[in-house]
């Protein structure tokens, strides 16, 4: 069993990470002395991992319900948080009670926001189901849910009580996802850790394989670099905006393509292949290392081809929330292993970063 | 000018108190330097104060939009939390913005929880414009709406950078909603300031004409109370409890009337009154001490009658958030100015209260 703890001030919490934990995640939850445990989950993870979770919740005795919210990013919105807090109320969740989201990134998110919003706060568990969710969106405790004007417009900072992830999990997750999550582990090397950039380099066969001992590795090293840079700025403030490299092309594409046609990860992807064209035109990162991004990228595909208006595009980019006064700022690489944070970057070098990626 | 700071750990901040403040708003507003400052108010509130807030957002030069949330606890719902965040997208909020609350209490809850979860976090400036919002609802950082449920079971604690309490925008204030506020501060009295309820019952004639001398110094005082037992306990997991005397079953009766016929400060004002009953059979108030709250209470009535079947009100009291596994718990009167808080109190004498207040 590895154990990362998230050293935040007021109250640090641990990443569990271990083959077949979901078995020992009742034992786990019932510490925290639950009133009511609710699961939320959705329909596909509930068919594959829904019973695991269940029986170990009875065997410790914990009574509890379960919530379904559909499948996929167009359900993460604010109708789903309204009928998760009416679920709630029927449940019968007080201030006691706990919220345990088992799921990718939308449950998370979503489940994470309504518990955080519930009686103005309830606990959470999170049991993250793909690997993206597993390295990067379970960690940290940022909640939120998409508005039609953008993603995550509404949300909160809401730390869960502990982060449960089972590497045997993945045995059912789709090929697409599983390359998903591995590009959101390029980004925490390629941020902090090159090391973990070297290992991804080397290891590419047995991670798309899901070698368990790999993964292991793998995953507890993305998971260290996410708890360090949360520690060290829980709101979002300075360091952690690092963990947005490729997340600024990444986000105006999901929203120019409706959230449909790319994953996060897949959009993250295009995003750094862009950051890493932008770094070297801005005089930021080295081609050599731009090269070394953008190839490991490319190796841990195929990518969706973008279909999107570069206009379209080039204007979210300016709407996005990490934006100062409609500036879009940008991760980006000074080596692999560091970054830096850049406003004021010349329009002409962002649109043809946009149109490079539009026409790969 | 009097200024009462509201000492948080964290952060912080000053309740300031003076006639003819609305006028300097602006000035007092720009040295939080807004990228874009957005008004929410309410149609009745922005006729009589909007265009003094508007002058001085302008005098300050601060880029300004009005935002405006219909009048009433009814529309204090999750539909107008989403409005409000879709017209802040529109209005060009970033998280270098500060949102302005101009209202009540469905204003300054409402405005301030779209805004503590819009971008996971945007500043917000309180100037509440009923007696209530300004000795209460305003301070503490508190937001939130209703479900169809039960109220405030959406929120989340987003304190405010400053609140800005011009008692003149008191002088348009309905007699009724003067009257409302006026319980709340009683409220302040009881749990833990005898002054302030001996100034209540020596001056009820001068606070009723609204005697500027006398509504200052009454809100001072009900400021303080609130100011210091949020300090105390910003996360209401213990002192801040007693701010909800009279408050158990004032909520039960809203739910049960449909936030219809009662006023939050009626409700609670009926709430004090079978309190100090229940505080009597219960054997924590002396029966002399549950005279003088119920009799000050009505002298400033009067109050609207209740009209609730008592079965709901009790089943909605053991739906409260405060409740712990369905046992409802009452901030009791130890004395005028002291509290104790009371679980497992027998139901015949709740039950008795309940009724005792539907047959006044």
């Amino acid at each position: 069993v590895k154990k990362i703890t998230v050293r935040l001030n007021d109250r640090p919490y641990d990443v569990v990470i271990a083959a077949g934990l979901l078995r020992d995640a009742g034992e786990r939850i019932a510490r925290w002395k639950p009133q009511r445990t609710v699961v939320v989950t959705s329909p596909t993870v509930r068919k594959y991992w829904g019973a695991t979770l269940e029986s170990s919740l009875r065997a410790a005795r914990l009574r509890h319900a379960v919530l379904e919210i559909p499948d996929g990013e167009q359900h993460k919105n604010m109708r789903t948080v309204a009928g998760l807090l009416r679920g709630f109320v029927r449940a019968g969740v007080d201030r006691q009670s706990v919220i345990v989201a088992l799921g990718g990134g939308v449950v998370g998110d979503t489940a994470g926001f309504a518990a955080s919003i519930f009686m103005r706060g309830v606990r959470v568990v999170q049991i993250p189901t793909t690997l993206l969710a597993q390295v990067d969106a379970s960690i940290g405790g940022k909640t939120g849910v998409n508005l039609k004007e953008g993603k995550n417009l509404a949300g909160t900072f809401h730390q869960p009580q502990m982060v449960l992830v089972d590497p045997e999990v993945l045995t059912t997750l789709a090929a697409r996802e599983l390359r998903a999550g591995l590009f959101e582990a390029i980004k925490c090397g390629v941020i902090r850790d090159a090391e973990l950039f070297h290992y991804l380099e080397k290891h590419r066969a047995a991670l798309l394989c899901r070698h368990e001992g790999a993964l292991e590795k793998m995953i507890a090293a993305a998971v260290k670099v996410k708890a360090d840079v949360v520690a060290a700025d829980e709101r979002e403030s300075g360091l952690r905006r690092i963990l947005n490299f490729g997340h600024t092309v990444g986000h105006a594409l999901e929203a120019a393509t409706g959230y449909r046609s790319l994953l996060h990860g897949e959009a993250v992807a295009w995003g750094m292949v862009a950051a890493a064209e932008i770094g070297v035109n801005a005089g930021v990162t080295r081609a050599l290392d731009a090269e070394r991004i953008i190839d490991l990228t490319m190796e841990y595909g195929p990518l969706p081809p973008v279909k999107a208006k570069v206009d379209r595009v080039l204007k979210l980019l300016h709407a996005d929330k990490k934006s100062v006064a409609g500036v879009p700022h940008f991760v980006l690489a000074k080596r692999i292993g560091a970054t830096k944070i850049v406003g004021g970057i010349r329009p002409e070098i962002i649109r043809a970063a946009v149109e490079g990626i539009n026409q790969a």
